[in-house]
C-alpha cells in the first residue's frame, strides 16, 4: 500500500483516459448519467429544491455557460452544479453505491455537466470525468466508513472529493493540481444527519453544497490554489477529524481494475431500499400466477432485522413520505398497479383498496435472508390467496443492483415518468432529450440537455 | 440550563436589540469594525485571495449590491462576503478571542457588510448584527472546544454560525427561522488544519467558506428553508461528529450579560502572539531607557513553555513568514525600529542589523510566566547593555488584550498602515474611509466603505 494514498487517488483522476475505460463500464456511465437526468428533473418544483433555485438567482449571474436543469436557465457552473445537485436528491430516484453507502450521480454529474458546458468539452470528457468522479467518491465513502455515516452524510462528505474529481478531469488538472484540489474540496467538506430527526431540509442542501464546494476546488486549483496533500489520511485531516475507524488502503483499491461505478445500483421503486427485495419478490408471484388484488388473503415479506428496525413502526403512514417506509403500501401498490413509483404513491399511498392491502402483509424475520445482508438484499415473499393456495417469490438482487439491472428502455421510461411526474418537461420534448442523451458519447461539445424555454 | 441551547442562542441573536447592548460594548463593536477593515485591505494583492476574487468573478455577478473591499467591485451579497472574508485572514492581523481560539471579525463582519450594504441597514443594524455574530460564534467555540481545535480550524467551523447569527439578525430573522439557519450554517460547517503541514492556502478558503455558507444559512431560512433544531448538541450534530468533549453549557453562558465581544484581542505586532508579550516588555525597556539597538548585548525573554515549543525550531529564518515565528527577530524589530509590523517585516527581517540583534536574543522558561498561561499572558525580559547594566521589562497583558487595548488612534494608524502597505488604498483615500467609518453608527444606510474606482 502507499504511503500517500490521497495523491495516488488524485494521480488516477487526474490521469484516466477515455481508452483506459472497459466499453461496458462507458456504457453504464452513460446509463448513470441518463438515470441522473430524470432525478434531476423529479426535483422540479419540490419546495427545498425551488429555494436553493431563488437562492442562486439572487446570488449568481443571470446567464452564463451552464444550466440549471429544472429551470431551463443558464447561469455560472458555481449555480447550476449547486441546484442541479440540489434537485436530483430529492425524489429518492437517484442511483447508489452500496458498499459505501454512498449516491454518486447527484454530486457527480451537476459538478461535471456544468463545468463540460463552461468548456465546451465533448461527450467523452464529460464520460470520463464522471467515470473519474465515481471511482474517487466511492472510494473516499468507503474509506470514511460506517462510523461516519452514523453521524455524516456520506453523499455530502465524500461527494466534495467526487465532484472536484470530476469537475478537476474535466478543467485537466496535473496530478498535483488535482491534489490540491483533493485538499481544498476535503477541507469544505461537510453534511451532518442531525436533520433527519426534524425532517429538515438539509439533505438537498448537503448535495448543493459538495457539488458546488467540489468545483470550486478544482476550479482553484486550476488557478494555482494549494491544499493539503494528505486530506484523507492525514493527521489533521478528514479521517482524523470525522471518522474512528478509516482504512486508507480503501482509497486505492485496485484502482484501474475495479470499477466501482459498475457497481452502483438504480433505484426502482419510488420507496426505502429495504422494501425492494420483497417488491420485487411479490411483483414476481403476482406476474407468474396474475393474481388480482382481491385474490391476496396474506402476504409475509421474509425480511432481514434492519428491514424490521427501519420500517416496522410505519403502521398507519400520513404522508407520501412516511408511506415509502411503509412495508404494507409498498407491497399494496405493487398487488394493485404493478409499481411503486412516485405517481402511485402520490396518487394512491392512502386509497381504501392500498390500505386494505397494506393491512394483509407482515414482516418476519428471515435467518437466510438476515445472514446474507448486506452484501446481498434477498428478496423472498410468501403470498396466501383468498381460495387457499400458499404461492413462493423469490428474487436474489434486488432489481437496479448490477446483477439484476435496469435496462435503457426501463431507464428512460423512469425518466419520462419523473419528468411527467414533477412536470419538468412533456412528452415531446423528453423523447428530444432522450435522443441526445443517447447521441451523447459522441457528442464533440457538450451544449444545453433541455430544450430553452421559448 | 436549558435542555435545547441551540433554540436559546438562536432566540438570543434573533433578538437582540441596540438598545439592549452597553455603549461601551458598541464603542468595542465600531472598533473591531475599524480594525477588521484594516486587516480585509492588507488582503489586497496576496495570491490566494487573488485567486479567490478572480474565482467569484468567474462565477458570480458583475454588479450588484455588494462590495469587494480590496478590489472596489460590486456584486452579490455571497460572493463580497466569500471574498472580503479571505482577503481579512491573510495578513494574522485580525482579531483574535483568546478563549475561544476564534477570529470573529474575519467571519462575522465580511457577512453583516454583504447584507447590509444588500437591504440597506442602518449602522445600528450592522452592529447589532457584528454583536450578535460575536456572541454566537465566540460560544460556539468555546463549545467545540479545545479537542475541537487540535483537528479542525475553529475560525471556520464555529465561523459558519457566527456569520449566519449576523447575516440572520440583519434579514430579520425569527427566532424559529434564525434555528434554521443555524442548522443549515452547521450542516456545512468545516475546516481542518491539514493544509499547515504543506503551507497551503486553505486558511483564506475556510474563512471564506465560513462567512458564504453563513449568509447562504440565513438568506435561505428567510425563505423557508428548514434545518436541523438542534446541530449543535444534537445526537448527530456539530459536537458528535466534530469534537470530544463539547460542553453544551458555554452555548448560554451569560447570554446578555457577559460579552464575549469585549473579551476580542486586537493584534498589535504582525507576529506569531507567542512573542507579544516578550516585544511589549522589550519595547518598555527600550523606551524607558532610550537604548539604541548598538548599546544592547544580550536579550532573555522570560517565557512560557508554549512560546518555546512554537518559536524555538525557528532560529534562522528564511521567509517573513518564517520571521513572523522567530523571537529573536521579533525583539531585532521591536529594538531597531521600536515596532514589528507588516512593513516591517517586509523590508528587514533579515538585514544585517536585525540578524544580529536576532542572535542576541534568547527564550528562557519562566515558573511564573508559565504558570500564569494561558489566562494571562505575562512578559518579561531582561536586557543586559554592552556598558554592563542589566535592565528588567515587564507588561502584565501584552498590548490589544481588553486590558491593555489599542486606542482608536492606534488602530487608525494600523488600518493605515495596512492599507499602504498592500496598496489596496491611498492615504487621502484612507482619510475619507476613516471618516466614514467614525460616523458609520449614525449612518442611516450602509453605503460603500470605499471610493469607487473612477
Amino acid at each position: 500500500m502507499s504511503d500517500h494514498p490521497s495523491q495516488v487517488l488524485a494521480t488516477f483522476a487526474a490521469s484516466l483516459a477515455f481508452d483506459d475505460i472497459p466499453a461496458p463500464v462507458v456504457v453504464r456511465a452513460e446509463e448513470l448519467l441518463l438515470d441522473w437526468l430524470g432525478s434531476c428533473l423529479a426535483g422540479h418544483g419540490a419546495r427545498p429544491v425551488e429555494t436553493l433555485e431563488r437562492f442562486a438567482r439572487a446570488m449568481g449571474p443571470d446567464g452564463g455557460s451552464s444550466e440549471v436543469l429544472i429551470s431551463r436557465r443558464l447561469t455560472s457552473p458555481f449555480f447550476a452544479a449547486l441546484v442541479n445537485a440540489a434537485a436530483s436528491h430529492f425524489a429518492e430516484q437517484d442511483d447508489v453505491h452500496n458498499g459505501s453507502v454512498f449516491h454518486p450521480a447527484t454530486v457527480v454529474f451537476p459538478a461535471a455537466l456544468a463545468v463540460a458546458q463552461a468548456l465546451g468539452s465533448s461527450g467523452r470528457d464529460l464520460l470520463t470525468a464522471a467515470v473519474a468522479g465515481y471511482e474517487v467518491g466511492i472510494r473516499v465513502g468507503e474509506f470514511l466508513g460506517r462510523p461516519h455515516y452514523k453521524v455524516f452524510h456520506t453523499t455530502g462528505t465524500a461527494g466534495t472529493l467526487a465532484a472536484a474529481a470530476a469537475a478537476g478531469r474535466l478543467l485537466g488538472l496535473s496530478p498535483a493540481q488535482m491534489l490540491d484540489a483533493f485538499g481544498s474540496a476535503g477541507t469544505q467538506s461537510a453534511g451532518l444527519w442531525e436533520f433527519l430527526r426534524d425532517a429538515a431540509d438539509s439533505k438537498q442542501l448537503h448535495t448543493a453544497h459538495a457539488a458546488a464546494c467540489g468545483l470550486s476546488a478544482a476550479w482553484l486549483a486550476r488557478d494555482g490554489f494549494t491544499g493539503a496533500r494528505r486530506i484523507l489520511e492525514g493527521e489533521q485531516g478528514m479521517a482524523a477529524g470525522m471518522s474512528r475507524s478509516a482504512n486508507p488502503a480503501r482509497l486505492t483499491d485496485r484502482l484501474g481494475q475495479r470499477w466501482a461505478l459498475a457497481e452502483t445500483s438504480f433505484k426502482y421503486h419510488a420507496s426505502c431500499r429495504h422494501t425492494h427485495p420483497a417488491a420485487d419478490a411479490l411483483l414476481q408471484v403476482v406476474k407468474t400466477h396474475r393474481l388480482a388484488p382481491a385474490q391476496i388473503a396474506r402476504v409475509t415479506a421474509h425480511v432481514h432485522q434492519g428491514a424490521i428496525d427501519v420500517l416496522g413502526p410505519v403502521v398507519d403512514p400520513q404522508t407520501v413520505h412516511q408511506a415509502k417506509f411503509s412495508m404494507g403500501t409498498v407491497l399494496g401498490l405493487i398487488a394493485r398497479y404493478g409499481r411503486a413509483g412516485v405517481e402511485e404513491f402520490a396518487s394512491s399511498f392512502d386509497d381504501a383498496e392500498v390500505a386494505a392491502l397494506r393491512d394483509k402483509v407482515a414482516m418476519e424475520l428471515d435467518a437466510e435472508v438476515d445472514q446474507a445482508y448486506p452484501v446481498r438484499w434477498i428478496g423472498k415473499v410468501t403470498v396466501l390467496t383468498t381460495d387457499g393456495r400458499e404461492l413462493h417469490g423469490r428474487v436474489d438482487e434486488p432489481k437496479g443492483d448490477p446483477g439484476n439491472t435496469l435496462s435503457r428502455s426501463e431507464l428512460e421510461d423512469k425518466a419520462l415518468r419523473l419528468a411527467a411526474f414533477s412536470r419538468a418537461a412533456d412528452a415531446a420534448q423528453m423523447q428530444t432529450v432522450l435522443a441526445s442523451i443517447r447521441s451523447l458519447a459522441r457528442a464533440e461539445r457538450i451544449g444545453r440537455l433541455m430544450p430553452s424555454h421559448a
